[in-house]
C-alpha cells in the first residue's frame, strides 16, 4: 500500500493550525512553538514499528529497522522562519514519515533495508543567523566558536537557547555518529522559486545545490557639490557602483542557470546636493558549476577595476562568505528523474537550487543523495501566503514515495 | 586711494581668529558666534562717514550717503556653515567694506551716488534648513509660514532663535523697502567649484546661478529570492536606477555648463540575498537657461519610464523643489569681465555659478547684478581647509574694488 497523499495534506493542514497565527507559521527553532511542532510528530509515531532518539546537535531520527543496518534516511525540517508558510520544510518531514509507513506496512515491519526519517534542528537559522545547524553538526561542518557568541533579537544566546533544548554546544559535533551505515538521502522540498511555474511543471529533479560567492564591495569617489562640479570633473562613486550593477547581468547570463544580484547599494554622503563618494555594494553570485562560479567572480572583479579606474575612483572587496556548489549524485538524480517521469507521463525536468538545503551538507559528506522539489506558486515561500496546488502536492508525494522505492532497489547493488 | 588688499586679508584672520575653533568657522546666524562677528564688523566702522541699520529681517546696511540717493551696494554675508572656511561671504562683506571705505577716502565722505554695504542674514541656513533667509525676505520671496515651523537639533524653533536677535518672524517681509534706489547691486565671493583653478585663473565673471529642478525618483519593482529567482524573471528596482544614474550623465553633457546629480540612492529590502524591490534615488540637475534644464527635466522623466518599463518596474516622480535660473545683467557682466581683464591683462572668463548665493534673490527682482568669483583651492569650501591664494584674493579686492567704479560710472547713463 503505497504512500498516502491525503493524509500528508491532512497532517500538514493540521500541523499548521497547531503552529501558526494570523501571520503565518511560528515554528522558529529552539522555541516553545517548535518543541510543540516535534511533540505533534512524534505523536504521528505511536503505531508504527519504529524507534525514536534525538541526537547531540537536536536532530531527531526515527528508526525502522530492516534486515540489513545499511539506511535509507528521508529527511527535511519541522522548523519555519517566522510568519512562514505550511509548507516550507514541513512538506519533507511529513511525507518522508508517510513514505516510511508505506514501507513498513508492505514489508510487515521489517523491510529488506533500515529506513530512516530525520528532522533536522534549526535549518532555517531564523532566530541566531546560522542556517543548517542540525545538519552541519551531522556534516563536521559546524562553527561551534562563532555559534558560541550568537544572540537573538531580545540578547539570549545561542548557547543558551540550546542548553534550554537539552543541546550542549560544545557537543554537537556527536551528531556525526549518525552517519553510520546510511547508503541514501532524499529529501521533497518546494521550490521556493519560479522556475517549475512557469514552465507549467507540478515537479522538479534536483541537480544540486549552487555554490555561492557573496561580496561587499566598495568604490570611493570624491564627495562633491552638485551644482559647482562639471561633469567631466568628478569622480563619482555611484555611477562606477552603477555600472557593475548592470555588468553583472551579462555576466550571469553567459551561463544557463547562474545567477549574480546586487542585494544592497548604500550612498555616501547620500545628500541630493553632493556627488557620492563612497558606494557600498553588496554582490551574491551562485552557480552549481565551481569552475563557472570562479569565472563569474573573476569577471565581476576586473569589471568593477575597470569601472573604478574609468569613474577615476577606487574599489575593495571583502568577502562575506564562500560556499562550494554540491551537486547531488547522478544516479540518484536519474533515479529521481524516472520518478517524475513515471508519475507525470512526461519528460522530467532538472533544475539546480538556489537556496541551499540541509541535503547538501548530506551530499558535502560523500553521502548519495538526491532531492525533489515540488512547484511553488508564484515562487513565494518564507511568507504565510507560500502555497502549492494539492494536486501538485499529491503528485509529490506519489512521486516521492517512487523515488524511495527506486533508491531501494539502487541501493542492492551497491 | 583705491581699496586696500592687504587690509582685507588682515581683516578676514582677525576675523577668523576670532570666530574659529579647531573644526574651522563657527559663524552660524542666530548664535551668540555670529552675533560676536557682526558686534566686530559693527567696530570697523567706527572713523568711517556712514550709518549702520538692521532691517526686519536682520540684514545689517551700512550706509554712505552721496550726492544722489541712488545706490550702489556691495554684500555678502558674514554667517558660516559649522566648521566652514575663512572666505566663503566673509569675503564679500570684508571687500565690500573696504571698497566702500575707498570711495569714501576718494570722495571726501560725499561721493556722486550713495554707496551701501549689506550683510545678509544666515545666507547658510545651516541651522534651520532654509538657505537665503535675509535676502529673500528682501525680495519677498520668504516662506514665513515654513520658517515658523522650523527647528533645529535641539528643538528650538527658528522663530525663538529669531526674537532672541530681535527679529520678528511675522515682519520680515519689511525688509523688501530697503529695495528703495538701489541701482545695482556687486558681489564678490569663491567660486567653491573647480572650474577657475583647472583654467589657472584667479577670477571668473559671473553670468548668473544656476536654476535647479531636484526631484525624487522611487522604483518599484519585485522582491525576490537571489538564488531562486533566475535572471530573466526579475524585476530588478536597482537595474532601473542603476541605468538611470548613467543615463543623466550624457542628458547633462549634451549642454556646456549642465550638471545632473543622483546624490542618494536607497535599496529596499537592501539585503544581500534578495533582488532589489525599491530604489529610491534623488536627482538634481542645474542649468543657467530655463530651456535646457526643461529639456534635461523631461529627458530624465522619459528615460526613467523607459528604464522601468524595461526592467519591468514602474517608477513615481516627487518634486523636491523647483528654482528658476537666475542671468545676471548682461552690461553689469560685461563690466565685471572689463574689471578681470584690465586687473589681469589676460580675456576674462565667465562661468555660471552652481551653488546659490544672496545675489541671486536681488537679481531675481530686477535689481541690475553682477558677481565676481575668486579662486577655490581644490574646489573645496564649507570645510576648515577652503581656501583660496593670498595672490588671488588681492588680485580680486583690486578688480572688485574696478568693477565698483565702473559701476558707479555705469550708473550716470541710467
Amino acid at each position: 500500500m503505497p504512500a498516502d497523499p491525503n493524509r500528508v495534506i491532512a497532517n500538514l493542514r493540521e500541523l499548521a493550525a497547531l503552529t501558526s497565527d494570523a501571520e503565518g507559521a511560528q515554528r522558529i527553532a529552539f522555541t516553545p512553538m517548535w518543541r510543540k511542532a516535534r511533540e505533534w510528530f512524534a505523536g504521528k509515531l505511536a503505531e508504527l514499528p519504529v524507534t525514536q532518539h534525538r541526537d547531540a546537535a537536536g536532530n531527531v531520527w526515527i528508526t525502522l529497522a530492516g534486515a540489513s543496518p545499511r539506511a535509507l534516511v528521508l529527511g527535511s525540517h519541522i522548523d519555519s522562519v517566522p510568519c512562514g508558510g505550511w509548507l516550507d520544510g514541513a512538506l519533507g518531514v511529513v511525507t518522508a514519515l508517510e513514505v516510511l509507513s508505506g514501507i513498513a506496512r508492505d514489508s510487515s515491519g521489517r523491510p529488506p533495508f533500515t529506513v530512516r526519517v530525520v528532522d533536522w534542528a534549526d535549518e532555517e537559522g531564523a532566530r541566531f543567523g546560522r542556517s543548517l545547524f542540525g545538519s552541519s553538526a551531522f556534516a563536521g561542518t559546524q562553527t561551534i566558536a562563532a555559534d558560541r557568541v550568537r544572540t537573538d533579537h531580545d540578547g539570549t544566546t545561542m548557547e543558551a537557547a540550546l542548553a534550554e533544548c537539552g543541546i550542549k554546544i560544545d557537543r554537537i559535533g556527536e551528531a556525526a555518529s549518525e552517519r553510520e551505515n546510511i547508503a541514501a538521502y532524499l529529501e521533497l522540498h518546494i521550490e521556493q522559486g519560479p522556475v517549475l511555474e512557469r514552465l507549467g511543471l507540478p515537479l522538479g529533479a534536483v541537480l544540486g545545490t549552487k555554490g555561492v560567492e557573496r561580496h561587499n564591495i566598495t568604490f570611493l569617489g570624491q564627495t562633491a557639490h552638485s551644482g559647482s562640479t562639471p561633469m567631466g570633473e568628478r569622480h563619482d562613486a555611484l555611477a562606477a557602483a552603477a555600472r557593475l550593477a548592470l555588468e553583472i547581468r551579462p555576466i550571469a547570463m553567459r551561463h544557463a542557470d547562474a545567477v549574480c544580484t546586487m542585494g544592497s547599494l548604500k550612498t555616501s554622503p547620500g545628500i541630493v546636493t553632493a556627488v557620492v563618494g563612497r558606494a557600498e555594494a553588496t554582490l551574491d553570485q551562485r552557480d552549481l558549476d565551481a569552475t563557472i562560479l570562479a569565472t563569474m567572480l573573476r569577471e565581476a572583479k576586473e569589471a568593477s577595476h575597470h569601472f573604478a579606474e574609468q569613474e577615476r575612483c577606487t574599489v575593495e572587496w571583502s568577502k562575506i562568505l564562500s560556499i562550494e556548489p554540491v551537486p547531488f549524485h547522478p544516479q540518484l538524480v536519474a533515479l529521481c528523474r524516472e520518478a517524475i517521469s513515471e508519475t507525470l507521463g512526461t519528460p522530467a525536468h532538472s533544475l539546480p537550487s538556489g537556496p541551499l538545503h540541509d541535503a547538501s551538507e548530506v551530499a558535502r559528506i560523500g553521502i548519495p543523495t538526491a532531492m525533489m522539489f515540488a512547484q511553488s506558486l508564484g515562487g513565494i515561500s518564507h511568507n504565510k501566503i507560500e502555497d502549492t496546488r494539492e494536486e501538485h502536492l499529491r503528485l509529490a508525494v506519489k512521486a516521492f514515495d517512487r523515488l524511495a522505492a527506486k533508491t531501494l532497489d539502487w541501493m542492492k547493488s551497491q
